[in-house]
C-alpha cells in the first residue's frame, strides 16, 4: 500500500492541528471505522491462513483467533451505530440502521466459514459505513 | 480533517487489492499504527474534555476512561514492537526499541496529567513510529 | 421504579413455560433480554446509591462502577439485535431497528447522569424488547 | 432437560413480584441466579450443537465458545457466592459453601466432556441455588 | 505491614525447591496463591497512595485502581478454591471453605475502604491460604 | 525443565525478604516476574498436556488454553518492562531492550508450537529477567 502510504504520509504533514472523533461515552467524540476494517482485514487473513494450510493445530488456532477478531468488528461497528451516529445522520442516511444490522450480522457469519468471499462482503459494508461516516465529517 | 478524508477516500477508490498487515500471534499480518493513534486520539480528547468542564463527576469520567484509552495505546504499541517488527527491521531501525520503550511510556504518562502537551507528545512518538513502519512496508 | 418493576414481574410471572435461547455466534441459539434488564437494574442502583451518599470516594466508585454495567448492558442488546432477531421478525416489528439504537443510546445516557428517571427510561425500553422477544418466541 | 427445565419454568412463575439484587461490589445488591443459569444453558446447548455436526471446525468452535461460557458461569456463581450470601443466610443454608463449590466444580467439568448429563447436573446444582437465593429474598 | 511481610517473606524462603500448578481447567495444573498475594499487595499500596496524596484526580484512580486489583484478587482466590483444592485436601483442611468466603470478602472490602488494616487482614488470610496449598503439595 | 526448575527454586530460596513491587500504572509499585513466570509454566504444562494425549477434543483444549496463557505472558513481561525499568536500570543493564523483545517474541512462539523446548526458552528468559529484576531492588 505504498502510495495510500505516502498520500497519508504527506496528508499527515499537512493536517496541523487535528480534530480527533469518539469512541467511548464520555463521548471523547473519537471514532473512526478503521477500527473495524482492520479487524475485519485480520478475519480475512485468517480465512486464508486457515485455507492454506494443513496442519490441523493450525487451523484450529485460526478459526478461533477468526473468532475473535470478528468480536472486535461487531463491537466496533456497534460503537460506531449506536454512538457516533445522532438522529440527523440517520435522516440523511436513512439505510443506516439496515446497514449496520447486516454489517454486523456479516461479522458473525465470518466466524462460521472460511469462504473469504463472506469476509470481502463485510469488508465491502465496511466501506459502505466509512463512506457515510466520512460525508457527515464534512 | 477535511483535507486527509478526502484523500483517503480518493486513495481508498484506488488501492484495489488491499494487502493486509498481523496483530494477533497466528500471525495473520494485519497489523498498522492506525489503532494506537486513534486511542492516543481519545486519551487527547479526554484530557481537553477534562480541562474544559467544571463537573467533578465529568471530570472523573474522564479520567478513567482516560485510563482506559492510554492501556489501550500501550496494547497496540506493545504488539507492533514485539509481533510485527523482524530482526532486519531492528537493524534498519536502531532507534526501535527506544522509541517503543519512551512511547509506552508517554502512554503511561497521560493517565497521570491532564497536559494536552503529553499526549501530544504521545501522538508524536506514535507518529514516528508510523512513519518507519509505512517504510518497513515499501 | 415500583410500577415499572411490578409490571416487569408481572409480566415475567406470565411468560409460561421459558425456553431458553442462544448469546454467542455459533449460534448456540440461548438468548435473554434478561441480562439486560439485569445490569440496567444495577445501573439504576448505583445512581440510588450515588444520590443517596455524601462520601465523595464512594460517589466517584457508583460512578464508574455504572459505566462498567451501563456497557454490559449495551452489550447485552446489541447481541440480541444482531444476533438473534432475524429478517421476519424485523417485518413483523418494523420497529426494531429504532427501539434499539435508542435503548442502547438511553444506556449511554444513564453514564453521563444520577437522574434515576433515565435509568427508568433504559428500563422501559429493555421491557418493550423483552416484550418483542417472547412474542416471537410463542 | 424437559423436565428439569419445565420444573425451572414452573418456579419462574410462581416467585412473586421480582425485585433485583447487586452484582458489583459497590455493592448495589442487584444479584440474580439467572444470570448463571443462562450461561449455562447455553453450555448445555454448544455440547448438543457438537454432539449434533461432523463438521470438524464447527465442532471445534462448540468446544471454544463452551469453554467461555462454563467460565461465565463460574464467575457468576462465585459472585452471588462471595458478594451477595451473608453469614445469617450460612446458618440457614448450611449447605451453601459445600453447593458453590460443586457447582463452580461442575461447570469446570462441563468444560471437559460434550456429555449434556453434566450440564443437566450443573443446571440442577444452579436451579438449587436458585431456590436458596429466592427463600433468603422472602 | 512490616511483621507479616517479614513472616511471608521467611515462609518464601523455606518452601524449599517450588513445582509450579495449574489455574486454567484443561486442568494444566498450574496453581500459586502468589497471584493472589501479588494483587493484594497493590490493593495495599493503592491504599497507602491514597491516604498520602491530597491530589483529587490522583486518589480518584487509587480508588478505581484499587478496585481493579481487588477484582483480580478474588478471582485467583475463587480459581484456587474451585479447581485446585480437591475433596481430600476439605477433609485435611475442613477449614477452607470458610477461609475462602472469608478471603474473597475481604478483597470486596479493600474496595469500600483506604484503611490499609483491612488490606492487612486480607494478605493475612491469603497468607493462611498460601500456608495451606504448600502443605497440600507436600 | 527439573534443571531450569531447580535453579529457580534455589533462586527464589535466597532472595531474602521480599518487599513487593507495582504493576498498575498509579503507580502502585508492585511488581513481580513471578507473574509471568506462573503463566509461562502453564504454557509449558499445556504443551505437556497436548503431547501426552490423544483425545482431538482435549488437544484442541491444550492449544487454545496456552493462546490465552502466553497472552498474559506477553502482557505480564510488556508491563514489566514499560512500567518498571527505568533509565538508570537500562544503563546498569543495556540488554534489556534486547532480552524482553526476545522474551515476549518467545512468548508469542510458544502459541505456534507444542515442543516443550520453546516453552523452557521462554521460562530461561524469564529467569534472566528475574534475576535482573532482583538485582535491582537490592
Amino acid at each position: 500500500m505504498p502510495i495510500l502510504s505516502r498520500l497519508l504520509s504527506f496528508a499527515d504533514s499537512f493536517t496541523g492541528p487535528r480534530t480527533v472523533h469518539a469512541h467511548c461515552d464520555l463521548p471523547c467524540g473519537v471514532y473512526d471505522p478503521a477500527q473495524a476494517r482492520i479487524e475485519a482485514e485480520s478475519v480475512k487473513a485468517c480465512m486464508e491462513k486457515f485455507n492454506g494450510s494443513d496442519d490441523s493445530v493450525f487451523k484450529s488456532r485460526a478459526v478461533f483467533i477468526k473468532e475473535e477478531r470478528a468480536d472486535l468488528v461487531k463491537h466496533h461497528l456497534w460503537v460506531l451505530w449506536t454512538d457516533y451516529f445522532k438522529p440527523n445522520h440517520l435522516e440523511a442516511f436513512p439505510q443506516l440502521h439496515d446497514l449496520f444490522w447486516k454489517a454486523t450480522k456479516a461479522a458473525g457469519e465470518t466466524k462460521k466459514t472460511n469462504d473469504t468471499a463472506v469476509a470481502e462482503d463485510l469488508l465491502a459494508q465496511i466501506a459502505e459505513i466509512d463512506r457515510i461516516f466520512w460525508e457527515t465529517k464534512k
